[in-house]
Order: structure tokens, then sequence, then C-alpha cells
């Protein structure tokens, strides 16, 4: 696009930065959080992600202005809610990596959480996209947690999403119809 | 208790000031935080406060430093999880008001987001404990929105928590048993 001379200059440089820095392989929690959107409008699901945890160091409270601050790990998943009256959790990444997911991606207090979660009885899955092919794949916690209580290996590789996942198709809206999936299961019908 | 002279000064003063700021009026998040934890610990509920929502304006993404940020506003309540394989959503608030509790603490998405949780079947209600009485109450959604559909008043009177709410005894551990209240309702057995 060709702006005129000094136009671009409106926009604040550091509100430029911090928008690519947002964007840089955030896609699939933008397309999340638009389906998440698209079920709370059709009054489908009430899904929603989870603020990032941080520590607040210096604050001035009469302006509400938080001057130093880091960022914390979860202890949780990203997103949870209800959808058909049961409990909803789970994680999305992506990776750039293109034989499958490394597991150091998900840490390890959260996979005590997805542990509890499954016993618990709630429904708890991973979301994770493989860029580089553009596929994006659900995988229940119960053969997540049998892969990670199993395996050695760092990286859960493409073909156990493939066998023991479901790809979500991409779609115009909802972008990523994750709750289709979980209908499809039988455990849930 | 006594310090020899200068032994206080090997805490920041920033850090002091925070402190004293976080626990003004966070009592009833820390019995909160407490009991979830004993929960969690028994393998009873997981139930978690969500991290409260923060606009990032100026990050240093090396040093993983936010150096500006803001407080917003949550679109949902503060806790939600499972227990007995149901959705459980709730709100905590704590009043120096003698009368009731003032309704502007509970701002408009979040009683939109009550009413959304209420319809879709989750456990869903509020914890307010009037500090000056040391009185903490539930009430269900329930009871909540028919008195904000039908009531004009901008106070909830202790009254109607006295009439359609629980009162949550003070124990030793954990501090605030509210599933014991669930438990004891009868649409929940």
């Amino acid at each position: 696009m060709n702006y005129p001379n000094g136009i671009k200059k409106l926009k604040p440089t550091f509100n430029q930065k911090h928008i690519d820095y947002q964007n840089r392989g955030m896609n699939l929690e933008h397309d999340l959080n638009s389906t998440n959107m698209y079920y709370i409008e059709k009054e489908k699901a009430f899904i929603y992600k989870k603020p990032t945890p941080i520590k607040l160091v210096k604050v001035d409270y009469k302006k509400g202005r938080i001057n130093e601050a880091y960022f914390e790990m979860p202890s949780t998943t990203d997103y949870n809610g209800i959808y058909k009256g049961k409990y909803i959790d789970f994680e999305a990444k992506e990776t750039i990596n293109q034989k499958g997911f490394p597991l150091i991606n998900i840490h390890k207090h959260q996979i005590e959480h997805i542990r509890n979660i499954d016993k618990a009885g709630g429904v708890c899955f991973l979301i994770v996209r493989f860029t580089k092919m553009n596929e994006t794949y659900l995988l229940m916690s119960k053969p997540f947690l049998e892969y990670i209580d199993n395996a050695s290996k760092s990286v859960l590789p493409i073909s156990y999403f493939k066998e023991k996942g479901h790809l979500i198709k991409e779609k115009f809206i909802p972008r990523v119809d994750y709750l289709e999936i979980i209908d499809s299961l039988e455990e849930f019908k």
C-alpha cells in the first residue's frame, strides 16, 4: 500500500513493534479467540483464554500504571470453560518443527494439571498447529499422557497426532472448529 | 517483634509497600487460594483464580521485562474449574459495607458471564465477605440474577444473603469450605 509522505508517522513506533511481536507465532491464538467468540455469540460454549500471569514489581496505583513486571510461568493450561454442561480444558501451541511437537513447550506443572483434569473427568486436550504444513491437530489428554508416560523422546512425532489425534479442518467461520471434533468422539456422546 | 537495628532494611521499600497494598482487602482472596490449594492436594476439585488481565504497552522482550502496562477490566469471573465432573465458576468480593453488597463491584460483562454460565448448566455463584461482621456468604447465580433483574437498588442487602444465600462457616482448614455448601444443595445431589 502506498501512503502519502508522513501518514505512517501517525502510528507510534513502539505500538507497531508491539503488534508485530504479538503476531509472531500467535495466529493459532488469534484463530482460537475468534472461534471462542463465535461459540459465545451462538451460545454454544463459553470458553476463554486465561490472561498471562504477570508478577508485579513496581506499580503506580494512583495512575493504575505498572512500571515494572515480569512474565510468570502458568500453572495450568491456557483455555477453559463449559460446553454442553461439561468442563473443557486445553492448551494450544504452534510449532515450526516439521517432525513433531517439542515437549519442552509444555512444562511440568501443565502436564500435572492435564493429568488432574483428565482424572477428574474433564474434557481435556491439546491443540497443536504445525505452521509449516498449516495443519492443526487436536490430541486428547489420554493419548497425550500415554505418550508422555511411555516414551523417552522429547518430541511428540506428527505421526502420533495423525494416528491418535484429529485433524481440525480449517474453515472460514469458525476458524478452528475444535468442538466439532469433541462432538464426534464416542466418549462424549 | 523486635529486630536489631538495621535488619529491617534488608527488605526493599517498594516490596514492603507492594505487599501492604496487596493485603488490603485481599484476605478473602488469600483464604480462597489456600482453600483451593487444599482441594487440589486432596484431589477433590481443581479450581484456580485467573490471573488479572493486563494490557502490555512497553515490553523489553530480551529481558522479559514489562516497562509499561495497565490493569484491564476482566470479562469473566475470577475463579473457575472442575468439581465432581461439573464446571464451577464464581466471583469473590469483600465489602466493608454493613448493609449489603454494592453492585458496582460486579460489572456488566461479569453479570452477562454469570447469566451465560447459569444458562449453560454450570455451577455458578458469588462469594461475598462482609469484613466488618466477618461473615462470608455464598449466593448462587439464580437468586443473584433474580435480584439483579427485579430490584432497582444498587446494593444487594445482607438480609438477601441470609435468606437466599448460605453462610460459609470459617474453619481452620480449609479456610472457606465453599464446596461443603455446594454438596448440601439439592440441585447438585
